[in-house]
Order: C-alpha cells, then structure tokens, then sequence
C-alpha cells in the first residue's frame, strides 16, 4: 500500500507583484501549506508573476515559455493550492494566465480518456481588502473542476475586509481566528482526500 | 420641455423576510431613496417577499399572482431599484424570482421592437454579513441590462462585513462614510441619467 | 467494511414549471441518475418547485414548510444532484431557494464540529437555451461545497444551445454525443468519490 | 452646442494570440465599430496583447509599460469596447489585465472628485466556442462600472456556439442574424447615449 508516502502540493500563487514584495497571497498561502506539512505533506510555493508564463492555451507556447516547468512539478503534485488577490471583484490576470494554460490539460489523456490532472486535489485561497472571496472561489473551483481537479469539502481559505476599506491581509497584526481555523480544516480536508484519491483513482470512462 | 417633471423610482427589495421582520436591504435601500428625493426623485419601495410572485416567465402567471400590480409600477417608473441580501454569496431567491419575472420583457416590444423598459435607468443595492456585493451587482447589472436597462455611472451601493462575521447592516450603529458616499453618487448619477434619457430615448433599431 | 452497500442519490431538480409539466432540467438529471444506477446508486428525483419550501435560512421554518422532509431524504443521501434551468445567466430562483436552505446545515453541526453534509458529495446539472453552464455551475460548486459537500472531477453534466437560440434540451431529438459522455463520467466520479468518502470520513478539525 | 462633433470610440480587444493571427474577438468587435461609424463615431481598434502591458494596478507602472500611450487614447475617446475571448467560461487574462490597470483611473479624479472615465459610456463583446457570453458581460460591465463607466442597454453583443462544441466565431461562414441584430443595436445605443452625456456630465458629489 502507498498510503504511508508523503503527498506533494504545488501551491501557485497570483500577485500582481513579483518577489521579493510582500505579497497577501503568499501570507496566506503558506499558513495554509504549513497546515498542510503537519498532515505529511511535502509543500512548495511558486509565485507565478515571477516566470514568464506566455498567453496561451497550449502546454507549452515555446520560446521561453516558463510554463513548462511550472507543469513539470503540477504533474508531480498530488495537490495543487491556487491562490489569487481580488482585483475589481475578480481573480488577477496571473491567476487566469495559469488557468488558461491548464486548459491544455483537457487534451492530454491518458489510455482512459482521462487528464493527467485526475485524481489530484485542488484547494483555492482567496484575499482582498474588500469583498470577492465567494464569487472568486466558485470560478477558482468551476475552472480547475474543468480541467480534472477534485475540491474537497471547505475547498477555500479566505479573507477579505469590510466594504470599501483598505487594509490588506498582510497588513493585520494577527490572523483572525476565523480564517485560521478555516485554513487549518482546509489542510486536513485537503490531504485526506489526496490521499484517498492517490490510493483508488476514478474508474475509467 | 418635460425636465422639470418629478421621476419616479421604483425599488423592489429582496430580503428573505416578510415585512415587518427588519431588513438591511430595506434600510440601504432607503437610505437610496432619501438621497433621490432630493434630486426631485419621487419614491416607492416594496418588499417582494410580501407579494406573491409566482416562479415562471410571463408577465402574468395567473391565478392570483402578485406581478402584474407590481409590473404596473415597474412600468410607470423612471428608475428601478433592485435590493438584495447575499446568500452563500449570491442574490437571493426573492431577487432571482424578480429578474426571472422581467425576462418577459424582451417580448413585450414597442412598435420600434423596443422593450418597454428601454429608457429606464437601474440602480443596485447589496447588502451581507461577509463578501459578495462586487459579483451580485455584476449579476444584477448585467440581468437588468439584458431586460432594457441602462446602469448608470457607479451603479451600485453596497455594505458587506470582514471574511466570516456576523453582523448586519442594520446592526451598524452608523452608516459607514463610504457607504453614504456612495449611496448618495449613485442617487445623484441614477437621476441625471434618467432624467436625460426620458428627454431623449434610444432611436429606433 | 460497507464497500459494497448500495449508495444513495437524491436529486433535486429546479425548473419553474410544476409537475407534470416536461423539464429539461428533470431529463438531464434522470439521464444522469440512470447512469449512477449502473454504479450501485439507489437514485431518488424530487422536482422542486412541485414543494412548498419557504424562503429563508433556518433547517425548519415552520408552518408547512416543505423543506424538512426533503431535508431527511437529504442527509439520508450519500450523493446530491442539484440540476437548474438557465434565467437571464443565472441558477433558477427555485435552485437558490434550495441553497439558501442550506446554509442551515453549517450550523448543525456533529461531535466534530462538521456539518452532516461532510462528506457527501455534490453534481451539478444546468440546462438552457443558450450560454450560462460556466458560469451556474461555478456558483453551484461554490455554494454546495461551502455547505459541507465535495465536488467530484467533471462535477457536472449541462447542455446550452447557440446564443440567443430557442430550443430547449428536451426539444432535441438525440442527446448530443458530448452531453451523453460527459453525463456519464460525472456518474461514475460521483458514485466512485461518494463510496471513498463513505468508507473513510475526513479527519475532525 | 457640441452635439454634432463625432465621437471616439476605443475598442480594446483582448484575445490571446498576437496579432496578425487571425481572432473572433477583433472580427465581432470590428463589425461592432463599423455600425458605430454609421452613427458618427470615429473609431479605434488596438488588440492589447500586441502591447507590453505590465501587471500591476497604477497607470504607469514604469520601464517600458506600454499602457500609458493606450490610457492616452481611451481618456480621448467618449466610448470604451472591451472585447474578450472565453476561456474555461472566463475573461481572458489579457482582459483582466486591462481591467486591472483601470483600477487606477478611480484614484484620478478632477475638481469634483470625479474620475476622468465618469460620463464615458462601455460597451462589451464576448466570444467563446461555447457558453460564456452572459457572465463575462456581468463581470465586464461591474467592473467597468466600478471604474466610472456608463452602460448603454442592451450593452453587449455575443456569440457562442453549442455545449461542447468547437467552432469559432471567426469560422462561421455567416454572422448570426441574432447577433448582428444585437451589434446593430448596441452601435446605436452607445452612440446616443455617449452624446447624452458628453453633452450633459454627471453631477458632481
């Protein structure tokens, strides 16, 4: 049995900002991987503004594309954490450039018909100053269900504001309890379901 | 010159409770409708969940259906206000119930194929706990939109709490600056623009 | 073990039109509960709107609510199918109704701190004339999994016409060979995540 | 009176493929524009991936941002068409790039604390293989609306082809009566409305 081997999460994060700025994303990001690694994960974190991830919809759109690499660890997780700041209500422009590039996936079958994303887990933090955190989640989980994800129960870790404040997550002196604890059965939701889904993958179509 | 005739606004609020149960987006949205009144704006507001609204499509479902009195109003109105609680981060039942009862406005066309709410100005209102107002009003606009309605600039006003809190906006013990702020450019806006579009309508397709 | 017990699906379906009036909504979703029988599922459809489920948030909300009953078919359920027309974009207001009843369940919660729905899973199923499927299931994932349920790869089945088109689903003289596959990958995910989750409950928080 | 000055129209289109490959956002788009000239608007087209336009959320985000020089163009022109592609049901991130780089226009505001896009009228086009059309214009128009925009009925014109299907637009051997029908109108729309309010601007707070 494989149950004992240690899962992997590949957490993309979508700032507008390249390192080394601090970035609310990453904040919350990391508490939610470090939750993870107490349930035998072993995690890594990518800011994604940091590569030059091409526009596009294929695997790999050459040239220096940086997504081929990125890809590279994605296949190699068991889970993937995408996380985004809100932007207008919506994901950034980072985020929907690695959702694009995940569309390749759809067409990257194996002998089943099925994505190499099938059967990985995909869980979604969500911050802003003010509101977004629902609407963003539901596209973050449409999107990465398209393409093979699974989404666990309690699939979002979040935080937003109060309407028209301007205040970032980084920016709090503590993290509030209730976005702790949220973060906290993320992880455990997460790696459980990972690990039943690496033991017994969905029946061929 | 017709300019210096009063308009009238309709508002059409969408609480779960019937009246006299008290209701967040009852009182934003007559917080909206005070600010109107000074820009010579003659009022209305009636909460739907009072009225029997049957589910369906058509302008008159029959068989005592309360939509054909409120459509009447809806239809000599300059302005429609459409006010909504967030649920599970999306607009309510009552409200979904109220768009669906306009589609049948597409159908019902002046001899220019125009539906009768061409010329009508539309005007949000979200109100919730925790996040949800930027994608309900998006849903609103674009719902009101598809139907004849013009958003003017700032279309919306709105109040949602920090990530996972409990408190309403009618628990607030103030109004919030920005949230008046708003409320009173979107008064502002919503009557210019109505008023100019009574004076001169959309020509002919 | 208890592999080989018969899961359980409740389908609940959200046309506007009562019983017996044809459904499209009801044909995608018997077409989707004949394929999970062929996994074991003992499949179970419930039109709505045919009850008279009241608006609000509570479990009961008295006085002849219909939702209590089909709350204990509910958690009865390994499996819910949630399937809704399409209304100017949007989930039927008959669909959010279900979801606002919902949202009681994140407050009756077991020894564990988790909702009765945990570990449950959730399918979505949306029909219309034209565009809206993206979109709708989006807010369906978002809205189930924030209630308790988890979200199988492919977590739904749909079917839209060509834009600004008439014709309904249950107008079509075949089923489209794409909607056929996909209605039955989404039963054999379901049927195959609801048994994983059965035999093995995520972990207390 | 300046009434009878043409108008400028912007279309920025956001498709993902560099120019010249051929794209059905810049055919709808181009096809929109051409009714507006009929309506005395003299008009643009700039596809915005062909411009180096950094992320990030000021107006000139420095070293070589190519979003300045197109910030120049849309503060001259009284009309905006964003025009984007759908991908898994979304915006494209082109599109949510631009929109991001509007945020700054409402940190930009004149003597009357009014950003410089308030009294400018958008307008949206959507194209997608399949369903998309009406989210992405809920989420184009809230977001444009947040930014100062104005949006005329009728505000978008679309086409996407049948569930799971994979023609374009740009593959159509004819354009859709339905949708030529819809750019038509929503020339005519945006023209009357933009002269409204070039002719009479919102009031100030």
């Amino acid at each position: 049995m494989t149950t004992d081997l240690p899962l992997k999460a590949l957490a993309i994060t979508c700032s507008l900002k390249p390192s080394p700025a601090p970035s609310s994303s990453d904040l919350l990001t990391q508490q939610l991987l470090d939750a993870m690694a107490g349930h035998g994960v072993q995690t890594e974190l990518v800011r994604a503004v940091d590569h030059d991830i091409r526009p596009g919809v294929e695997a790999d759109m050459g040239d220096g594309d940086a997504w081929p690499a990125l890809r590279e660890k994605l296949l190699a997780a068991d889970i993937l954490v995408l996380a985004t700041p809100t932007w207008l209500g919506q994901h950034s422009s980072v985020a929907q450039r690695v959702l694009e590039r995940l569309d390749a996936e759809l067409s990257d079958t194996n002998d089943d018909g099925q994505p190499r994303t099938y059967g990985k887990v995909a869980a979604a933090v969500v911050v802003g100053n003010e509101d977004g955190a629902h609407h963003i989640s539901a596209v973050l989980f449409q999107a990465l269900n398209d393409v093979g994800f699974t989404i666990p129960a309690g699939g979002v870790t979040y935080w937003n504001g109060e309407a028209m404040q301007g205040t970032d997550y980084n920016d709090l002196e503590k993290t509030p309890e209730s976005t702790a604890s949220t973060t906290a059965t993320l992880a455990a939701n997460t790696a459980h379901l990972a690990r039943l889904l690496r033991d017994a993958a969905y029946p061929p179509a």
